[in-house]
Order: C-alpha cells, then structure tokens, then sequence
C-alpha cells in the first residue's frame, strides 16, 4: 500500500472537501490525516489529504481538475526523500543540527551536497561523507560567484535549498532561479531587527527575548513567508555575544522544525505568509 | 443564517469524512472549520465540524444516522452561551480571572451561582452581581453536604460544574451525578505531585518547572481525563509559598483556557484521554 | 525588625560589595537577598541589597556616601505600600488583571484611582470602591486635555502612573512630568510593530508569534527601557481579531509583572535599557 | 590576570557577604560576578564569586578558612576545561548534541573517551577523533560489567560521568564510585512518569505537556538532586512513538544546557535539591 500527499489550493466554494474526500473515497483511498483552512478574507481553501492506498494519479488528478473551481492549483506527492542543498558560510552549529538530525534519522531528507564560501565547514562535513564545495566570493563580482553558485548547486537537482546562516545577500536574479524553494533562516524575531547584526541591535534596544525566524525567501530581504519562530529569554546579563550565543540554540531549533515541515509538506505559501498544517 | 456545530464520534471507517461533509453539502450548510482525529490503535474517529446555513436538525441528524456505522455518536450543538456554575472555597485567582473574563466579554458563558464551602469570596462575586451561596461542610458529613450542594446546582441546571479552586475531594455519587461535566483545575502538572499540598512537594522535590492541569472529574482523584496544562519555571530561591504564589497564575490560565475549549465544544473525553481540536 | 531595600547605581571600582556589605554589617543589618550587575562596556555598578534590622537611615546613608565612588546615587527604600494611579481608555483586561490582584492579595499596592479618556470601564472600578475619573479628550487640544490629567494625577501623589491600554499618545510635557514613572503595556513584542495596529501589522506580516511588553515611557513613543516582554504562539488559522484577543492575555500578565517587578524595587533604569534583579 | 571561582558553601551567619568580599578586595581581586543564596528554613548560605586578578590561592584559602564558620565548604576552581566521559546506548541524539557544540566551540569541555553497552553509535564517535569503548553487557552480571566500565573510565579521570541516554540502571557501587559526578538525562518531566518507558506512561495519562530532566544520580533511582528541566507541548495527535521523538529535543537541550552549568560551576547540591546560579 503506498501513501501520498495531496495538496489543495483554491479559490473557496461550498461543497470543496465534500467533493475532494468523495473522490478519494471513489478511489478507494483511505484519509489518514485531514487538515484544513479557509482564509474568509481572501476566499482562499487549502486543504492538505494524506492517504494511504492504491494509486491512479492520472485518473484522480483528473477527477480532481472536474471537480474543483477555475484556479486552482493541486498536487500528489509521493512520499519520500527528498534532496537539499545547504548554503552555509562559517557558523556550524544549524548545519551540524542538520547533519546530525539526518545521521539519527530524526530527519528524513537526502543532503546532496553543501556549498560554503568559506572552507571552515569543510571537515565537518565530509565526516559525514558529504561533498563540499568551496566556491569563495572574494575578488567576484556578485553575480559571477552566484553564477558559479548556480551552476554547482543546480548540477545536484535539489527539491530546496537551505540557507543555514549563509551570511551573504542573494540577487533577485537567484532567489527567482529557485522560487519559493528557498529556506533562510534569520537571527531574529522578525520583523524585529531586519537587516544586519541583529543581535547587536537587541542588546542595543534592551530586548528582554530574543528569538530566530526561518521563511522563504523572495526578493525583499527578510520578507519572505515565515515557515517558523521561537525565542528565549535573555536580561541584562547578557551581551551582545552572549545573546548571540544564547540565540544559536533556537535558530537551529527553528531552522530544522522549519525544513521538517516543508519536507513534509505541510507548509502552503499564501502570498507573503504561509498556512503550515502542523 | 444559523451556526452550528457537528461533534462526531464513532468506530472508524473508510470514506467517514466523505460521508459526513457529504450530507453536510446535500444540506446546503457551509463547513467554515472541519477537524478530524482517528486513533488508529483503537479504530476511533473524532471529527468537529463547524456549520453555517438553514438546519432542519431531524433530517440532518437522520441522514447521519443512516451514513454512520453502529457504535456512533453524533451531536449538533447550536452555538450558543453556556451555563456553569463554579465552587470555590477560599483563592480569588481562578473565580476572579473566570469572573472578570465574562465581564470583559472574553469568555461567553453565563456563571448561573457560585457556590462556596467559605463565604469569603461572597463579595466578590455579588460585585458582579452574580448569587453566591455559602454552604459550609463543618459539622456536616460528606454525603449531607454535597446533598446540599447538589439540590442548590441542580435548581441551576448547568451545562457544566467548575470547580475553581474547591479544596474537597468529591464522592463518587456526587461525580456520577454530573458525569463528565466537571471540571477542576489541580495545582500540579499532573500525575506529578497528585494528592494534598502540591507545592510542598514540588519545592522538596526540588523541581525547576511546576504547573497546573485542568481535567475531567472521574472517580480516581487526580486521575480523570486531562483538557490543557502549562507550566512555569522555578528555581533553589523559591520557598514552596513561592511556587503557590507563582502557580497560580498558571491556574487560571490553564483553567480559563479549559474552559474556553469545552465552550466552544472543541474537547470530546476519549476513555482517560481528550481529543482537543483548537 | 525592620525590611528595607538599598540600591546603588555608581560607576564601577574595585570593592564595591566589600565596601557596602561591610556598612551593612557594621550597622548590623541582616542581607537577606542581594543582587549585583556590573556593565562592563560602560564601567557601571548596580547592587540591589534586601536587609533586615533596625535601620538608621542617616547614618547608614552618610556611611554609604563617604564609601561610594562619585557619581554614585544610592536609596534607601522602606518596604511598604506604593501608590498607582492607572489609566485606561475601554479595555477591561489589564485594568481587571491588576485589580483582582490588588483584591486577592497578590499584588501589593495601593490603587489610588483610574482615570480614563472614555467612561465604559466606570462600573468595574467602581466595585472594586476606588475612584474613577472620566476625562473625555473629545473637543480638547491634547495639552488642554493632559493639563487636565495632570491635575487630577497629581492631587493623588502617586509613586507610578500606569498605562493599563491608554490608547492616546502623551507629549513630552507630560512624559517629563512623571519623569521614569510612567509605565506601559504596549501590544507587541517591541521593537516588532512599533506604532498603530499592531496586531493588523503581525496579521499582515504573517508572524507565527506574537507578543507584548511593559516599557517606562520616554519621550520616544515605544521606544523606551523595556521592563518584561512575553509571547504566544499563533498560527495561520489567527484572524488579527484573534490574535488581539490572544495578546490579551500576555499583555495583562506581562503588564503585571512589570508592575510587580517595579514595585518591589527590582528595576533600574539604565540609558535606554533596564536592569532587573528577579 | 587569572580568573578563578569562587564556591562557598556553609551555615548562614550575619555578614558572611562582608567577611569573603572583604578578603577578595584584600586580595586585589575583583569580583565580576556575584551570586548568593540563602536557604533561610535550613540556615545554608550559598555563594559562587567569579574572580579576575592574580591569585595566593593559599593564602586566599587560609584567609577564609578563618573567616568562615564550622561546617564550611569552599573551593577555589581554576577556570578552564573540563574532562568528561560519556555512557551511551544506542540513541545518537544527546551524543550528537554534545559532540557537535564540543566541535563548534559552544560547549567547553574535553570529551576523553565515549563508552557505550552497544556498538552503533562507535563511527559516530570516532568521526569526531574521539575514543569510543564498546563494553557489552550480554553475559555478564551487573557488577562485573560495571567492574569493567569503572576501570576503563578511571583509566581517563574524568571530572565527570555524563549519562547521554545510558539505559542500564546502575548500582549504588558505581554511583558511590562518582558520587556526586554522574549527570544523568531522564526522559520525563520528573517526578512524573518514573521508571520505565516514560513516553509511553505520557501518552497513557493522555498529557499535553511532556518534557526531559537533567539530574545527578544518586542511589535512588530518577530521586536524585535535578539541574535543569524543560518541557513541550503535545496534543492526542502524538502517539507514544510521536512523543518519544518530540522529546528528543527536550532531552538534548536540557542534557546539554546542565553540563554546561556543572562546567561553569554554576551549580550547588544541597540535599536532594540543587542550588543553581544562571
């Protein structure tokens, strides 16, 4: 018996899952888990089905279109690994949570590969027999090592990329390459302390929490759909440094729920938010 | 247009959500929330469904009826204000945060009569000119005294029995007179520290977090179905009065949020268990 | 036997506990609790000491002087009962929160009267027998109406005024007046949602957090010392309507606590931040 | 400039603060961090003093051994690297915690050697350059095991003994032979749910809370002093599986986060419970 995932996202009509969960029932599909939610504000239905059964994609998918209002998107997802990219610079403590979680198989994703412009990361993670890729920035233009970035990381064909505190700003041109297919993880609570050295900038203000934020990334910086959030509490104690430190723990926290929940599609972009079935 | 709410209950089946939303459509409601649960282990479905329309409520209830497998349970819950009535005994905190709720009009419950085992929260209670009723137990056994407390509630009929800080334990008479229709509010996070003085064995226990469990009233004293808890964290400085002072805003907290989810028909009891569909 | 708090605020040297611990015991005054926080970026020293004995102020003071470095400000608080004057526009939560502590007992300070710029919240302060006072803006320049306030205020000598959700923006004249003794709740987690509609704002931004915070006023609206923030999580299911009805409950505790903190001497303000010895 | 802690540990006397600051400053050290605790119901003063300067430890000692009333414990504690050995099982993710905070530098200690009573965590270890020790436990009764498994981890004299999710229980030889030097993980938010299969008992009781408990181990099993717990939240949605995996989290963080207090010499115990400087 196979399992898969559908995903529906239209505009709102009577009758929707009614309609959807008949047709799986004609398929003789078992829903094992439901999850639903309509924006009255936008007159927008999503709806995420997990079944269990045996599958006629074409015929479903079919009898889906028929059924469901103009505009609407739906896809059928086999469950199964997925495979990611990761982008990092120096920190090592999101892509060791990464790494580690998939080593214990409390993650269930393929990482192809990491990329880094700096080398630092290098060894750690060819312990755990992944390639990494060097390709430093100094002396490019821009858009020349983002070219060389793409090339590289497209030649491993992931389904996201994942950036685990890649300190670098990406072109339009390269968040519009792998649109809505890229992960960031922020440093803090947004939209508090958007830009650079937010931790800096939460000691500066006194902030008595401090927290990480992972979203999509589309062409406004730090405005991308948030997938994500948490904090903790600092006080005064604390200095900039130490909040830094305190803050590593939660963006690794985040950063992973994050990709999780995209991995297993439970995560709809809805224009510049997001509905995340948990 | 008329809202209700659809609670089923019953063996799990191929196609149930089907069949439901189905008749559901053929009635020409609107479903504005739908939340499903099937314990597989036990073949359990538990599915809330928020309705809008016209209902001709026996129709409905006959089309369930013939869709649903033996064992059902179904409701249809006109949404509407409840009536409770509390018992207390000496702590404003729970009283006071349920009372100044439906003052402000954030928790929509009618509080039909206090009653209390002490008279010293009889004035708060008549500021918000709402009868308190002073029933002492001294000199009384049990069973004369709740006999006294159950005429005085029944003469009230509620839809639910909230025991807001009611520092005596109950007979199994008495629990079985309000079947599944108290609920209490234990000074612990439950099943740590059942029993009497909670806080006392928190502090000599010397745990970090202590918290609050709102539940079901059963037979087994501590024991019932639990709906919502919470926590707060501690340390070597508080005295065990310390814990009490602090743990009793997590009290009303979890009570008033308890509440709030059996209100609003979001809580079905499951054997010792809860489903809760926030 | 006597409880009195001393605080110093001073720039840092060596010594420093030594030297006031040693007054302390010479005078024979118990320490029972006692905090220390030194900035180092900025070479400040802050020491909240809890003693215990028969005091005599001038000379401990005097004692005090002659040790403390220049630049030193150091008090010598009696424990007692502080006086508040609240201020409130139509929301019940925060105001409720506190007068049911003040009524059970768990906060303690004496609420000397609200005034609010509408009259709605009259009657619940009136249960409680403490004065109200209704000063309308309609019709009024803001510093007529603050002229107002400010009477009012003053001719019940309060040690804090307190903004329990007063809806209306203060000038500096006013702000200056009750100089480091205004506090407020403002609706978000600062400096996320500075300004209006906060709530709107993180509805529209799409945060799967939100928040709130107590911070004394300065002249800079929302952005003065924070005392205490705390959050909530929300989701995508979250109108902004729910997520005000959800803050509420954060604003209200965090608003107390502030209040709590403050009163107990446990604050100070430093620059633009706050020191606070829990 | 040294830096050196401070850790005092007696009967509660009047100007205890006084009398040790005073010899620091007599010593020309400078106190950067100050912490004290009372515990007034059982007469026990606790302080921790972080130091910088250069030290007489000698003379220093001999000073407060003067100063301090019978029955004290003190210790001067160098700052700088710790050595611990870890006992495993066959759960990478408290080890993999460690390890990798050990490699990115937020955790400062040297980890001398892993042993584990299964084999599969062995190329895990050694990716990190570390010594892993597998000491099966089939066929041997408890104590010649832990024969074997105390002299291999006296061959490395560690400062401490980490239970990263060793799931053998111990015998009072072995916890006598590292008395007060065995930090354990428990998965439960004790006391709740001592004893086996704790996730299981969770999902049983049907909480919504579940959580992780770091403690010392002393013969009582799960009875001994507790560092630090954290807990999450949980709905009926979570199987006991479900709920073991969330936990795994919570164990991580809070294993990791009560070494790194131990290390820092954050920590008194006091009878069952702990004293704990944050």
């Amino acid at each position: 018996m196979e399992k898969k995932i559908l995903l529906t996202d239209c505009p709102d009509d009577k009758g929707l899952i009614a309609k959807i969960t008949n047709i799986c029932y004609k398929h003789q599909l078992n829903i094992t888990k439901n999850d639903e939610f309509v924006d009255r504000a936008q007159g927008r239905f999503f709806m995420r089905t997990a079944l269990e059964g045996n599958f006629n994609d074409a015929t479903l998918l079919e009898d889906l279109d028929m059924a469901l209002p103009a505009g609407a998107e739906r896809r059928l997802v086999a469950s199964g690994r997925k495979r990611v990219v990761l982008m990092v610079t120096k920190e090592a403590h999101c892509l060791g949570d990464i790494l580690m979680k998939c080593y214990s198989g409390a993650l269930d994703v393929e990482i192809a590969a990491v990329v880094g412009n700096h080398n630092n990361l290098q060894s750690l993670v060819e312990k755990f027999e992944i390639p990494f890729h060097w390709l430093p920035a100094e002396g490019l233009a821009r858009e020349q090592h983002e070219e060389q970035v793409m090339a590289l990381v497209d030649s491993y064909q992931p389904d996201y990329l994942i950036l685990a505190k890649y300190m670098r700003v990406l072109t339009p041109q390269f968040v519009a390459h792998y649109s809505k297919r890229i992960i960031n993880i922020h440093h803090s609570f947004l939209p508090a302390f958007i830009g650079a050295k937010p931790y800096l900038q939460a000691f500066e203000r006194g902030v008595k929490i401090i927290g990480a934020t992972a979203h999509f990334v589309t062409d406004d910086l730090d405005e991308g759909p948030i997938i994500e959030q948490d904090v903790i509490k600092v006080d005064h104690g604390y200095s900039a440094d130490d909040m830094a430190a305190a803050g590593r723990d939660v963006e690794k926290q985040v950063l992973s729920r994050a990709l999780q929940l995209v991995l297993e599609e439970r995560v709809f972009i809805h224009g510049n938010r997001t509905v995340v079935f948990k």
